[in-house]
C-alpha cells in the first residue's frame, strides 16, 4: 500500500448487505458502497454486491478467518485517504465486522482520526423469522454456537438461562464442517428444560437460491440439515405451529377480547 | 366493506418499513407496498411511507391500540380480493404485526385461504446498535418492558436470567406516558447483578429527525429521557466504551493474536 502519512483520513463504513437477495439490501447500504472506492470483505459476501457496482470498485477479499487482516487493510486504506467500505452479510452490528473495526482502531489509537459509520441491515434473525412465520413476537435470546472465540461453558450457561427464562431462542452458526457436535449439545440443553415437543424452525440460506425452511419440533427436526448458513429458532412455552408456520402469540387476542367486552358493558 | 364472498383472496403482506429513514427501507418492502391496493397501519407508521406512493393507495389507519381492528380489516380486505399490506416500523417480525395477522387468520380458519407473506425490515435493535457502536457483537437478549400484554413477573424473571447469563440486553418499549416505573425497576434488577458501572446506551428516534444517541453507564445515564420510541442497550461484562461508542468485543483480538504467532513458529 502506498504511503500518504500526511493525507486526511477518509470515511470508513461498515455495511450490512442483508441476507443475500438484493431486494433486501437497503438504499443506504448501496449508497455507502457507491461512496467507497475500496470494498473489503469475505469473498462470499463480496459476491452479494451487484456485479455492475463491484466492477467499478477496487476489491480486497479473503477467505474465512481472514477477518483481522481484512479489517486492518480497510483501516489502513481509510487512514491514507481512500473511502472504504467493509461489508458483512445480514447486519454488520450483529456478530458482524463493526466490533472488530472499532477494536482495531482503538488499539492503534485511531478512534479519533478515522471517521467510522456503521450502516445497519436486515439481520439473519429477521430474515429467518419472516420465513418461519412470526416466532419473534415475544422476548428472545440470540446465541452463537461458534466456540472458536467463546468458551463452550459460557455458551452452555447462556442456553440454560435462555431456556429457563422462557425466551424464544435464536441460534447463529449452529454447525460447520469442523464444529459438528455443538448443535446437538445445545439442543439437549434446551430440551432438558423444554421437553422434546417444543416447536422449532430451521432456515438455511434465507433469501438465497438454495433456501430451505423447515418447521417441526425440537425432537423431530432433521437437525443434520443445519449448516453454517443456517439459523435455528426454538419457540417459547407459548409458541405453536399454525398452518405450518411458527407463531408466538404476543397476548393481543386475550387482552383485547377482554378489553372489547368491558367497553361494551 | 363490500361483499364478494366468491372472490379469490388476494395476497396479504406484513411489511417492516425499517426505523424510519426511507434510505433504510428495503426495495422488497417498497415493492410490497406498490403491489398492494390497500395499506393498513398505525397512523404514525403510515406516515413513514413516501407521500407519492401513499397518495396512489387506499389507506386505513388508526391510533395506538387499534391493532386488532386494523389487522382484521386487512384480513377482510384480502379475503375479498384486495391486495393488502399491513405496515410496521422496524421489522414486522420483531414485536410487530406478523403474529397478530397469523393469530387472527388461525382463529377464523383462514390460514389456508389467505396467502400471507412477511417482508423483513431493519429492526429497531439493529438501528440502535449501529448508532451506538458495536454492542451486539456477542450474544444478546431482547426484552420488551411493556406489561400491557405480559405480566410484570415474567418480564422481571427474563431480566434476571438475561443479566445472570451475561447477555447484552436490548430493551424495547422502555417507557410511555402511562408506564413510568417499569424502566427504573428493570434497570434496578439488572444492576443488582451487574453493578452500576456497566456501560449502557440509549437511542431515541433512531434515523428520524429528532434522533438522540447517548452512551454512559447504568448508574449515570439520564434515563428520564427514554420514551416509547427509545431502545435501551445494556452491555455484557466485556462491553466497554471506546471513543464514545459501546463496544462488545467478540474475541477476535485475543484469538488471532495467538493464532498468528503460532503460525509463525
Amino acid at each position: 500500500m502506498s504511503e500518504h502519512h500526511t493525507s486526511v483520513p477518509a470515511l470508513l463504513t461498515v455495511v450490512g448487505l442483508g441476507p443475500g437477495d438484493a431486494a433486501l439490501c437497503t438504499p443506504q447500504a448501496l449508497a455507502a458502497l457507491e461512496a467507497a472506492e475500496l470494498l473489503v470483505g469475505y469473498t462470499r459476501y463480496i459476491g452479494l454486491i451487484p456485479d455492475e457496482l463491484r466492477a467499478r470498485k477496487r476489491v480486497m477479499s479473503t477467505g474465512m478467518r481472514g477477518e483481522m487482516q481484512r479489517c486492518q487493510h480497510a483501516i489502513q486504506a481509510a487512514l491514507e485517504g481512500t473511502p472504504t467500505a467493509v461489508v458483512s452479510s445480514g447486519d454488520a452490528g450483529v456478530y458482524g465486522m463493526a466490533g472488530l473495526v472499532l477494536e482495531l482502531l482503538e488499539e492503534q489509537g485511531l478512534l479519533d482520526r478515522v471517521p467510522v459509520e456503521i450502516v445497519p441491515g436486515v439481520p439473519a434473525l429477521a430474515a429467518a423469522a419472516a420465513l418461519l412465520g412470526a416466532p419473534l413476537m415475544h422476548d428472545f435470546a440470540v446465541i452463537s454456537l461458534s466456540d472458536l472465540l467463546t468458551p463452550w461453558e459460557v455458551i452452555e450457561r447462556r442456553l440454560e438461562h435462555a431456556a429457563a427464562g422462557d425466551f424464544v431462542i435464536v441460534l447463529y452458526n449452529p454447525r460447520s464442517t469442523h464444529r459438528d457436535w455443538q448443535l446437538g449439545r445445545a439442543l439437549e440443553r434446551i430440551a432438558a428444560c423444554t421437553g422434546p415437543t417444543r416447536p422449532a424452525g430451521l432456515v438455511r440460506q434465507a433469501y438465497r437460491p438454495d433456501q430451505a425452511v423447515m418447521v417441526s419440533t425440537l425432537g423431530e427436526m432433521p437437525w443434520e440439515q443445519a449448516d453454517m448458513l443456517s439459523i435455528v429458532v426454538v419457540g417459547n412455552s407459548q409458541t405453536r405451529i399454525a398452518g405450518g408456520r411458527l407463531l408466538t402469540p404476543r397476548g393481543y387476542m386475550d387482552k383485547y377480547r377482554v378489553g372489547e367486552s368491558s367497553q361494551r358493558r
